[in-house]
């Protein structure tokens, strides 16, 4: 049996309890997830017992390569219009789908076919959250490779380099290195624009005296990494050193509650609690963190509102940060997987900031 | 006037004729398109005499420099719950939303606190298809960092190089350059992989004796391009030459045909044409091309199946291929901008088969 096909069979004991003949998923990384196919379009079927991908000929080789435990039907035209004919031929009448991950167009030709429409939550993500030991692996080697690519970087790294210079130069030592590509773009934040959590790299020099935000990700084989360092330009000033450690402080909290069983919220508590009495917590305009795996943001969300209990097996990254506007911003984050009595930190490199 | 203030008088101008009382913008790239905002999430609510943009805690400062023009909300919460609270407390009464770019889970919400919807469709992106001048100067310049990107790379290029290391090559050269990133993931395929016409580069050496599709494009304050080369790693058989003319007719065929007023059908089959004269036509697998702007893909497609005309100032992608399984695949592909009287193409580089 392979990975995919457990995997489908899993899928199928969670949906098919609901009353429904047939399930669609429309999320590619849930396709990706089930079958094994990487394609950027496709329409997954699965009813119990039989499993249809549909494809365009672009991907039809591929498509027969890579899902081979799956029947694969390939057409010239709109593949979505094949899988509507066969929802109707096959006598499906009553069709899960994914709610949020549908578009409503789609909802509606679906509409025009089948009235009995059951709209699913999270069906395939709620697998996704919980890793195999495989997918761990996976996870641990994309994180190693991106901390590398950190150090190869940071190591070389002049004080003349521009924002987009240094993100350029981290994506093109992950391709070095193995990597399919980065995943999602490099954040590169120096002087004033720190204080912009998703800042997009500037074609300038990297400011002196400054905080520099340096956020990366790498896909190995898949799955994502995700890590945040801080660099100094010059000698820091105190109060950029009282920042950076109180980040550090609320990062460690935070680390120091994940275990399986905890909530989403008191981990994110933990490191607000710590800003908080620092006086900082509202400048942490964020989430402390994400899931992670084939996509850069899975679940569970490490959120204040989001009760959801931790199990063994999550991958989640954790990321507090300050974001001041007309001085900077400071964020660190690591990877971690959730264990019974604590978790296992997959970021190998030192939080210490860099001072260059 | 800015320009985004233009655009949202135009859509207004569109979609109030319709019986609503806002238009809910879902897309994050028809809300840059009409605002600036270049953020990873946020919500537009259009009125008539009014737009709001609604983001989180992580975009505060940038959405406030960047959509200079339209009131900005943020929020600490989840900012379409935000969204939907004004929804209410305006009394919109009748809102239009995107229904190609709107979740299904986002519609159910905002059907909660509305009943009438108005499904819209294409509403931003009709107004995204025809380029203003300053967009076609973006596209060009975005092609000529393109093409300078190939030349260079290929200029350096050895046979011992793997595929990934030529995508990340390419990629590396682009920021370097000054682009922002790739518009899309770069395919490398060298030997029988080229019959895949998505194929993923992989860490393998590039296959001697073999035809390698180079496909690549990158994003230039903003805006994207894409272009297709052909390499061949040692002397090329006169079957691979026979190939790469037969694309290279098809592609000069439909470049010819393209005209304002011509439909979009018209081009795909100048293509298709050429291809079935030399019996290749069934190994033509996917559409003669696409719109491209802030996004890789934008309206119109260049498909049998699409009527569409064409008008002066859309920009497009011609790009035939033909793929055979068990031997490799060819395409060609340029960038030109439709004109009343035929097309300019933006891509400069030459497009005769490379042979180191």
């Amino acid at each position: 049996m392979t990975v995919q096909s457990a995997r489908l069979g899993r899928l199928g004991g969670n949906v098919f309890r609901e009353e429904i003949d047939a399930f669609y998923v429309s999320a590619l990384s849930n396709i990706r997830y089930l079958t094994g196919f990487t394609g950027s379009a496709g329409h997954l079927l699965v009813e119990p017992g039989r499993t249809t991908l549909f494809v365009d000929g672009r991907y039809d080789e591929q498509a027969r390569e890579q899902a081979s435990g799956v029947e694969v039907r390939v057409s010239p035209t709109d593949p979505f219009d094949v899988l509507l004919n066969e929802v109707r031929n096959r006598r499906l009448f009553r069709v899960g789908v994914e709610r949020n991950r549908l578009s409503l167009a789609a909802y509606e030709r679906l509409r025009d076919v089948r009235k009995k429409i059951r709209q699913l939550e999270g069906a395939v993500e709620g697998l996704r959250a919980v890793k195999s030991a495989e997918e761990i692996d996976r996870l641990r080697k994309s994180a190693l490779l991106n901390s590398e690519v950190f150090e190869s970087v940071v190591g070389r790294l002049r004080p003349t380099w521009s924002e987009t210079r240094l993100a350029g130069e981290l994506e093109f030592e992950m391709r070095r290195r193995g990597a399919e590509g980065a995943s999602f773009p490099s954040i590169v934040a120096s002087g004033t624009h720190g204080a912009r959590p998703h800042a997009a790299p500037r074609p300038i020099k990297l400011q002196r005296n400054s905080l520099v935000v340096v956020d990366h990700g790498a896909i190995l084989d898949g799955y994502a990494s995700d890590m945040t360092r801080m660099i100094s330009l010059g000698r820091p000033s105190s109060d950029h050193l009282a920042l950076v450690d109180a980040v550090r402080e609320a990062q460690q909290s935070a680390i120091d509650s994940v275990r399986a069983g905890v909530a989403c919220s008191t981990v994110d508590r933990a490191a607000r609690k710590v800003l908080k009495e620092k006086g900082l917590d509202r400048y942490f305009v964020h989430s402390t963190g994400h899931g992670l795996g084939l996509e850069i943001h899975e679940a569970p969300r490490i959120a204040n509102t989001v009760s959801t209990r931790l199990k063994a097996g999550m991958v989640i990254t954790i990321e507090p940060g300050v974001y001041l506007e007309g001085i900077g911003g400071v964020r660190i984050e690591d990877v971690v997987v959730v264990g019974t009595d604590g978790c296992e930190p997959l970021t190998p490199t030192s939080r210490e900031l860099r001072i260059l």
